[in-house]
C-alpha cells in the first residue's frame, strides 16, 4: 500500500450519532420484552429499511433498493467506477431478537460513510453500504436471500415458495418489499468485481466478553454438518418387560447424546457439537420407548474435521445400538462448507485494532453471516465486538456502548485502508 | 381343606368352546390390523358385554349388570348365601389392543362355570364371574373403575369428569352403558364379604415364554413410582457457544437417562426402571437446549425400595446437574403402593399347577390389574399364562391355544379348591 495511514486512522466516528441511530432503529418492531421483531419483508422490516435509507441519504450516499430488496447506499470514489469496497450486514431480525444482530453492522457502516462525508474524505474506490434482505430466514424460505442473490446462489424455484404468515409466494412478497422478482438475477456480482467486503457484527458468543478482548478478527465462518440419528428399538410395557429383554430406543439416544461432547476438545475432531433435539415414540410414561430421533450439529473450520466427526458419530451410534439391542442409523442431512475469511482482510483488521490500541483475538464464527456468501465474490473480512453473556437471538442481547463505538472505529480504519488502491 | 382333590382335578374345560368364544369375542371391535378396539363404555364394549352375558346364561349363571356397569354372573353354592368366590377380569381394551388382555380371564371364568354346570358340580360357596368395567382407563377418567367401585375406592368427583370422545360426564356414559350412577356406591363389598378373588391373565411380559414355563404364580402387583425430572439450563446458539460455556439441559437429561438402569439389577434397588419420554425446549437443531423434561417410572414389590429408588434418582439428578451446569429437579408425581397376592391363594395355584403336571414360577405383575383393588376386599390370587414375544396392548398380542387351555384348567382347579368351605 502506498497510503500513509497515520493521518487517517485517528478519525473518529460520531459515537452519539451511532448510538442514537441504533436506539431509533430498535424502536421499529420493539417488543414489550425489550427485544425487536422485524421479520424479513414484514411491515416493520420495510419501515426499518426506509429509516436506514434516510440515514444513508444524510450520510451523503446515493440510495436504491435492488431487485433482491437489498438496500444499497453508494458513494463514488476518486477513481470513478472501479470495483467498490462493500460494507454490509442486515436489518431483519428473528422474532423477539435483539437490537444489534445485523442492525449494528449496517448502522456502523452508514456511520463510517457519514464520517467520510463530513470530513470530506474521498476514497480511491467507490464505497457501497448494503443492508442485505432476509438474512435470518424466518420466512419459511432459505436464509440470506439478499447476499445469496449477490453471490448468484439463489436456489431453483426459491421465488415460488410460500412465505410463512403471508400466504403469498416469495416473488410477490419481494416485489411488495421494493424488490423486483423478474430481474433478481441482475443483482449478481461477478467474482472480482468487488474489491473487498467487510462485515462488522456482534460476536453472538462469549469468547470476547469472557476474555476481556475488544475486537474479534474472524478466521472464517464455521462449516456445519447436521446429522439425524434415528433409533429403532421395540416399544414394550414399562412394568412387565424385564430390563434384560428391552430394546430401549431412548436409552440408545441418551448414550449417544452423552458421548457427543467427546467429539470436541482434546482428542476430539470438531470445534463444537450439539444435540439440539430429542423426540421419543410413543413417549408415554409407562412404555419402553420404541423409537427415538436426535439431531446432531457439528461445526468446524475444516471440512475434513466435519467428515471425521460424522465417522465418529456413526461409530458412537453402532456402540449405542449394540449396548441397547437397538438399530441406530446416522444420516447426514445437511452440510455447509466452511468459509475462511481472506488473510489480507484479516491482516487489515488486526493492523487497525493494533493502531487503535485495542486488544484482539482471532476466532471462528460459529453462526452464519452474509459474509459467507459475499466471500464468493470478494476478499472478505469480518470484525466482531463483544456480546454480553454471549447472548443473541434473545431480547436481552446486548453490547456495551463503548464496544459498539470501538467496533465502528475499527470499521472506519479498515475502510480507509481498504478504500485506497494499492 | 377337607376336600378330596383327586377326583375333581382331572375335570377339563371344553377347549374348543373356550377358544371359539375367544374368537367370537375378538370379532367385536376387530381392527384391520388384527387387533381389537373396545374402549370402555363404547358401543363395541357394550356389545362385547352383551355377547358375554349370553355366554354366561348358557353357562347357567344368573346375569346382571351392576350400578358400576360391571357384568356379574352368579351361581348359587350348596351353602346358599355365603361369601362368594369371585373370578374376574375385564372386557374393554386399549385402542388397537389384543384379543386376550382381560377378555381371556373373563371367558375362562365363564368356561369354568360352564364346566361346573355341565358336570353338575355344585360348590360349597356361591361362584361369581365378574367382567369389571373400564379397566384400561382410556376414557380420560381413572382406570379400573369397576373394581375400584367394588373396593369402595372411587375418587371424589370422578363421575363428573367428561369422557374422552363422548363429550358427556362419566355418570351419563355409565348410565347409558347399563350402570346406575345414582347408586354406584351400592356395589361396594365389605372386606371379608368375598371368600377369595382369582384372576387369570396373560403375562404381558416375556418371563414365562422366555423360560418355557407354563404358569405364572403372581407374587403381587408391583408398586409404581412415577417421577418427573425437569432440567433448567440455558438455551444458546449451537454454533457460537463454546462447549465450556454451555448449560445444556438435554445433556443433563441424557446423563440421567443413561444412569437410570443402574437403579435395577445387582446393586440396584427396584425391579424395573424406565425413562419413557424426553421433551426438549426449544428443540431446534441449532440451539443448545435450555430446558428438558423426562419421566421416570420405577416398579417394585416393596414400597421401601421405591422410596430408595427415588432417593437415588435425586442423587443422579444432582450429579447430572453438576456435570452440566444445569439445575435438575426430581419430583414424585404419582405413587401406587404394591399389592401382594394372598399367600394362601398363591399356594392354591401352585398346588393345582403341580397336580396338572404344569411347570410354574412365581413372578410379580409389572402391570396393574383389577386384582389390585379386589385385594382390598378379598384374599386374592392371580394366574399368568405366557404371552408370545411378551407383547401386549398391540394387535399382535398372542398366546398359544394350548397355553390358553392350560390356564383355564388351572383356574378350574383353583375354583374347585377355593369353592369348598374348609
Amino acid at each position: 500500500m502506498t497510503t500513509t495511514t497515520t493521518p487517517l486512522l485517528p478519525t473518529r466516528v460520531d459515537a452519539d450519532r451511532l448510538l442514537s441511530n441504533l436506539e431509533r432503529l430498535r424502536a421499529i418492531g420493539a417488543t414489550p420484552e425489550g427485544g425487536v421483531t422485524r421479520r424479513a419483508f414484514s411491515r416493520e422490516d420495510v419501515k426499518g429499511q426506509e429509516f436506514v435509507a434516510g440515514l444513508m441519504r444524510e450520510a451523503g450516499l446515493d440510495v436504491r433498493v435492488d431487485a433482491a430488496a437489498n438496500l444499497v447506499g453508494t458513494r463514488q470514489g476518486r477513481g470513478g467506477t472501479g470495483a467498490p469496497l462493500v460494507l454490509g450486514s442486515h436489518l431483519d431480525t428473528v422474532p423477539g431478537g435483539g437490537a444489534y444482530d445485523g442492525a449494528y453492522g449496517v448502522l456502523a457502516a452508514v456511520e463510517v460513510a457519514h464520517t467520510l462525508h463530513e470530513s470530506g474524505t474521498v476514497l480511491d474506490r467507490p464505497l457501497c453500504v448494503m443492508a442485505f434482505s432476509n438474512e435470518e430466514g424466518t420466512t419459511g424460505t432459505p436464509a440470506m436471500f439478499g447476499s445469496r442473490a449477490v453471490a448468484g446462489c439463489l436456489e431453483p424455484g426459491e421465488l415460488d415458495l410460500v412465505v410463512t404468515g403471508q400466504d403469498r409466494a416469495l416473488a410477490q412478497v419481494l416485489d411488495a418489499a421494493g424488490g423486483d422478482s423478474r430481474c433478481v438475477d441482475d443483482v449478481r456480482r461477478a467474482p472480482g468485481s468487488v474489491a473487498a467486503y467487510l462485515e462488522l457484527h456482534i460476536e453472538q458468543g462469549p469468547v470476547l466478553i469472557g476474555s476481556g478482548t475488544d475486537i474479534g478478527i474472524v478466521e472464517g465462518i464455521s462449516g456445519r454438518l447436521t446429522a439425524e440419528v434415528t433409533v429403532q428399538g421395540q416399544a414394550n410395557h414399562a412394568g412387565t418387560t424385564p430390563m434384560a429383554d428391552r430394546h430401549d430406543a431412548l436409552l440408545a439416544a441418551a448414550r449417544l447424546t452423552v458421548a457427543v461432547p467427546s467429539l470436541t476438545g482434546p482428542g476430539g475432531v470438531v470445534r463444537v457439537a450439539t444435540v439440539g433435539d430429542c423426540q421419543v415414540s410413543p413417549g408415554a410414561w409407562n412404555v419402553v420407548p420404541g423409537r427415538a430421533r436426535v439431531i446432531v450439529d457439528l461445526r468446524d473450520m475444516s471440512e475434513d474435521n466435519l467428515r471425521a466427526g460424522l465417522d465418529r458419530l456413526r461409530a458412537m451410534g453402532q456402540e449405542a445400538g449394540s449396548a441397547t439391542g437397538t438399530t441406530v442409523d446416522v444420516t447426514e442431512v445437511q452440510r455447509v462448507s466452511p468459509t475462511p475469511c481472506d488473510p489480507g482482510r484479516r491482516a487489515t483488521v488486526r493492523r487497525v485494532a493494533d493502531a487503535l490500541g485495542l486488544s484482539s483475538v482471532t476466532l471462528p464464527s460459529g453462526a452464519g453471516h452474509d459474509a459467507q456468501w459475499m466471500a464468493r465474490v470478494a476478499p472478505t473480512g469480518m470484525i466482531f465486538v463483544p456480546s454480553e453473556d454471549g447472548a443473541s437471538h434473545v431480547p436481552y442481547e446486548h453490547t456495551a456502548p463503548a464496544d459498539l463505538v470501538r467496533g465502528a472505529g475499527v470499521l472506519l480504519g479498515c475502510t480507509l485502508l481498504e478504500g485506497m488502491t494499492t
